[in-house]
């Protein structure tokens, strides 16, 4: 993963009702996995939940949205799981890491 | 926030060593608040912690991550709290969010 590349940052708020949630996150992240231009995704939850993918380019990314079982998992998200989201497409210009050795 | 503004994306995994660090994570993101520039921040930790930072410009990252404090912050972070970690410096191209009615 060497800049430019791009991440999609998606942070959510759930709604009470959690269930089958954590099983549609994981087909979809495997889904995610065989997309043309994934290079990687993150998560963390606590009061927020922050998931970040990583793409190639911006048309990987449209790919991605467009993708059927994924529009599904959209919708599904929208009516059950999230109280709100807040999607950001952005350019990873520069990118520098620390390792304890 | 209206897109192009810029997202400071910051990954990392902790060692075992965590006293200090949630008071000086706190300490962080009041001074950052007080920062030229700031437009907020979002945090979740699992496995991993991710913190999302948000800055109108380049400028405003390069003089937050210059700040004496906050130097020391995180010199203290590779020192003590962090095993490894991430940072990626993005523009926010494009945003867009549901809200549940």
């Amino acid at each position: 993963m060497t800049p430019p590349y791009y991440a999609v940052i998606f942070t959510n708020n759930h709604t009470a009702q959690v269930e089958g949630y954590n099983e549609m996150a994981q087909k979809m992240e495997d889904l995610a996995k065989l997309q043309p231009g994934y290079l990687g995704m993150e998560h963390a939850r606590e009061e927020m939940g922050i998931t970040i993918s990583y793409w190639k380019t911006k048309e990987d990314i449209a790919n991605w949205k467009a993708n059927v079982d994924h529009q599904m998992a959209q919708k599904m998200g929208r009516e059950q799981w999230y109280e709100s989201y807040r999607t950001r497409i952005c350019l990873v210009e520069r990118d520098y890491q620390f390792n304890k050795d």
